[in-house]
C-alpha cells in the first residue's frame, strides 16, 4: 500500500479546525495536535468570565466533533520545536513526520512588553482565563461589601477595562448589566449601579476597525449604559490597586481593584521557533509574515494560518484576528493540499484572498453593531442578527441549545446562574 | 427600636440554606455565611466529574437564592475560630455577633488517616474536586492512546473506584458508559471498551446502608456494565501507578494511573474548635455528638446540623451524611428559634426526629435501585423516579431544564460535552 500524504494541523482553533474538517473526503492522513481536548468558541468568552455561560456550552470535544472523519486523528499533546529539514514535529513523548504542516497555533493576550501587568490585569483567551476573570468581577463585588472604608469600597466598585476592540466592548456592556440588574437585589450594604466602568482606548474611537458612524452609535450605546467611554487613552502602569493613564499629555492615577485586559495580543512561541528555523521575517506581535499563498519563504510544505499569520498582501495591512480569517484560511490550506496532491507536486497556486463578511459586536442588551459588506446598522435589529450568527456559529448542536436557553433565561430574569466564584483557593479578598 | 434576635448560619449547604429560608417570616435577622458564593448540589457532581454537566448546572448563587429575603444578608467569608462566651463568629475582617448561631459546614472527604493518599486518589466534594476527577478521567485516556508500552497502557486505562456507596456505583456506572458508549469513535489505536473498571468496597456488599436485595440487584447492574465489583476488600496503599489491596488475608498489587476517592469523610475543622470551646465531645470522624434537640451540650444557643452533626439519638446509630437529613435538621433548627422567641425564652423543646423519605442510587443508563420506607425497587422504574427526584431537587429553575436537555441529549447520543481538560497545566501526562 502506497504511504499517504501526511499532514500535520498544530492546533484545533477555527484555522485548525477547518482545515482539518476540509480535509475530510481527501486522500491525507491527518494528525491534529492541540494541547487542549476541546475546541472553544471564543467569540463568546466573554460571556463565561461574566457568568452567562459555562465553559463547556462554548467548547466542543475535538474527538468528538472528527470521531467519524476517519482518516483524521487527535493527538493531545504539545508542541516543544519543529525539525523543519526533517519534517519532523516534536513532541515530550516522540515525534510526528509531516510531509504538509499546517501552523494555526493562535496568539496569546499581550501586555505591550509589560509582562508584570498580568498579574493584575487578567486577559481573555483561554477557558482558565475566563474563570479567572469571572472570579476577579464577582469577588470585587463581594469585597465592596464587606469594606468600611469608602475610598477602598470605591476601589473595588471601580472596573477598567483596557481595550475597546469587540470583546471589550462586549465586556463593559456585560459589566453594566452585571451592576445594573443582576446584582440588583443582591447586596444589603452596597448598591452594584453605583460601580464605575472605564473603557479605556488609545485610538480615539471605540471599535476602531469599524466604520466610524457604528463606532459612534457603539460609543452612545455604552453612555447609556453608564459606561465611561475615555478614547485617546493610553494606559502606562497597572499595579495591585490603580490604573495609570495618560491622556492629551496628562497623566492620572485611577483607583481600582479590577483592571480586565482585553488590548493587545502576542501570536504563539512557534512564531519565533518557526522564524528561526526558516529565516521567515516575524512582526512585532510575533507572527510569521507568510507568502500570499501562507506558506513560508522557502517552505512550501509549511503553511500559517489564524492568528499567527501576518498576512498583508491584501491592502497592505495585516488581516485582523478575527475568525473569520482562520476559517477562510483553514480551508485554503485544504484547498492547496488538494491542489497539490492532484496535480502530483509542489506547484504554484494562487493567492489567497479574504471576502470580508463582515463585522459585529454586542454593546449590552438589545443593543448591537453590524457591519456588512453592503450595509451597516445598529441597535435591536444588530443585536438579532448577532444572536442568531453566533447561535449558528457554535459547532455542537447540544451547545446551540444550552444557549439559547440560557440567553432566553438571562434575558428574562437578567439571572447569571453561571457566576461561580471558583478556583483553588477561592477566598483571598486580598486577591 | 428593639434589637432583633441574630440568627448566623455558618455554610451555605442543604442544611444551611434551609434554615436560612426557614426563617424568611420570622422575626430575626439572619446572617449566612460561606466560603463559596454558591449553593451545590451536590448527589449531581459525579455528573460533573465525568463530563455530563458543567459546575454551574448544578450550583446556585446563594445572593440570587436569598435576594428577596429581606431579613438575610449573604457574606462571602471563611470563619477563622468562635468566641463562645462572647457569642461572636469570628472573619478574617470582622466579628460577627448571634443569639443563636446554626453550624452547618458539613464534611471533606478523608483518606482515613492516610493523608498521603490525597495527591494520588482525588475525592468528590467540591466543584473543584470534579473538574480534576474530570481532567483525570479523560486524560487518562488520552495518555493510554499515546503509550506505546502495553503494561502502562493498562494501567492508563484501569480506574479503581474506592468505596461503593451511592457516590461509587454512580461513578462507575458512568465511567463504563464513557469507555463503552461515550468514547466508542473517539480513539484511533486504544480501544476505550477495553478499561477495566474495579469497584472496590471493603463492606461485603455494594450501597453497604441499602437492604441486601438492593446491593444485590445493584451488583447484577454493574457486573453488566463490565465493572469488576471487589466486596470485602480493603484498600492498604495508594501510590502514582497502583493500588494495594487485601482481601481475605491476601495482599495485591493492582497498577492504576487512576484512583478516584469515594470512600471516607471527615467533618470540617469548626468541629474541633466547637469540642474544644465547649467540651462536646466528637466523634472519629470530627462530627460533634449533639443533644436531641440539635444543639452543643450547655450551649443551647448552638445548634449543629448536617454532616457535622454526630445525632444518635434515634436507633442509636448516628445518621448518615445525607442531603435529606441535613435539610430536616436545618427546618428544624428554624423552628427551635421560632419557638423560644415565641416562649421568650431558652426552653426545653422536644427532640430532633428524622423521617426517612428513602435512598436511590443510579447504576448507569436506565437502571437505578430506590428504597421507600414502604416499597423497594430497582431497574427502569427506579431510574425514572432518581430523574424525578433530582431534578425536581435542584435548586434554580432554569438548571432544571439545562440538565434535562443535556441528560435527554446524552441519553440520545451518548455524548458527554462538558468532558473538558481543564487547569492552570492542563496536559501534563505525567500528572
Amino acid at each position: 500500500m502506497e504511504k499517504r500524504h501526511q499532514v500535520v494541523i498544530l492546533g484545533g482553533g477555527f484555522g485548525g479546525l477547518t482545515a482539518a474538517r476540509s480535509l475530510r473526503r481527501d486522500p491525507v492522513d491527518v494528525t491534529l495536535i492541540d494541547r487542549r481536548n476541546f475546541h472553544l468558541f471564543q467569540p463568546l468568552l466573554y460571556q463565561v468570565a461574566t457568568g452567562s455561560l459555562s465553559p463547556a456550552n462554548i467548547a466542543a470535544p475535538l474527538r468528538e466533533i472528527l470521531k467519524h472523519q476517519k482518516n483524521t486523528r487527535v493527538l493531545l499533546g504539545e508542541c516543544s520545536g519543529i525539525d523543519v529539514g526533517g519534517r519532523r514535529v516534536r513532541l515530550k513523548d516522540g515525534d510526528v513526520p509531516y510531509d504538509t504542516l499546517i501552523v494555526a497555533t493562535g496568539a496569546r493576550h499581550s501586555y505591550f512588553g509589560h509582562d508584570d501587568w498580568g498579574a493584575f490585569a487578567p486577559g481573555l483567551k483561554t477557558v482558565e482565563d475566563a474563570t479567572l476573570m469571572r472570579r476577579r468581577i464577582f469577588l470585587a463585588f463581594e469585597a465592596a461589601e464587606r469594606e468600611s472604608d469608602p475610598d477602598k469600597e470605591r476601589a473595588w466598585l471601580t472596573f477598567a477595562i483596557v481595550g475597546a476592540g469587540p470583546t471589550g466592548v462586549e465586556l463593559a456592556g456585560a459589566l453594566s448589566e452585571i451592576a445594573h440588574d443582576t446584582l440588583k437585589h443582591d447586596f444589603r450594604r452596597i448598591d452594584p449601579s453605583q460601580a464605575r466602568i472605564l473603557l479605556i482606548e488609545a485610538a480615539d474611537r471605540v471599535l476602531p476597525p469599524y466604520a466610524p458612524d457604528l463606532s459612534a452609535s457603539a460609543a452612545r450605546a455604552l453612555e447609556r449604559l453608564d459606561v465611561r467611554v475615555m478614547t485617546g487613552t493610553t494606559v502606562t502602569g497597572v499595579d495591585d490597586d490603580s490604573v495609570t493613564i495618560q491622556a492629551g499629555g496628562r497623566t492620572e492615577v485611577l483607583s481600582t481593584r479590577t483592571v480586565l485586559w482585553a488590548a493587545g495580543v502576542r501570536a504563539s512561541s512557534l512564531g519565533k521557533v518557526l522564524a528561526d528555523a526558516t529565516g521567515c521575517p516575524i512582526d512585532r506581535s510575533g507572527r510569521l509574515i507568510v507568502e500570499p499563498d501562507l506558506t513560508l519563504k522557502g517552505h512550501p510544505e509549511i503553511v500559517v494560518i489564524g492568528d499567527l499569520a501576518n498576512f498583508a498582501h491584501q491592502g497592505g495591512r495585516p488581516l485582523p484576528g478575527v475568525a473569520q480569517v482562520a476559517i477562510q484560511q483553514g480551508r485554503y490550506a485544504a484547498s492547496i493540499i488538494r491542489a497539490r496532491l492532484q496535480g502530483g507536486s509542489v506547484r504554484p497556486f494562487s493567492a489567497f484572498q479574504y471576502r470580508d463578511r463582515g463585522n459585529m459586536a454586542t454593546i449590552g442588551r438589545a443593543a448591537a453593531v453590524v457591519e456588512l459588506p453592503w450595509l451597516r446598522f445598529s441597535g435591536l435589529m444588530a443585536w438579532l442578527a448577532w444572536l442568531f450568527v453566533h447561535l449558528l456559529n457554535i459547532v455542537a448542536f447540544q451547545n446551540r441549545l444550552l444557549v439559547l436557553v440560557q440567553w432566553a433565561w438571562s434575558y428574562l430574569t437578567f439571572n447569571r446562574s453561571a457566576r461561580l466564584i471558583t478556583g483553588d483557593n477561592p477566598f483571598p479578598l486580598d486577591l
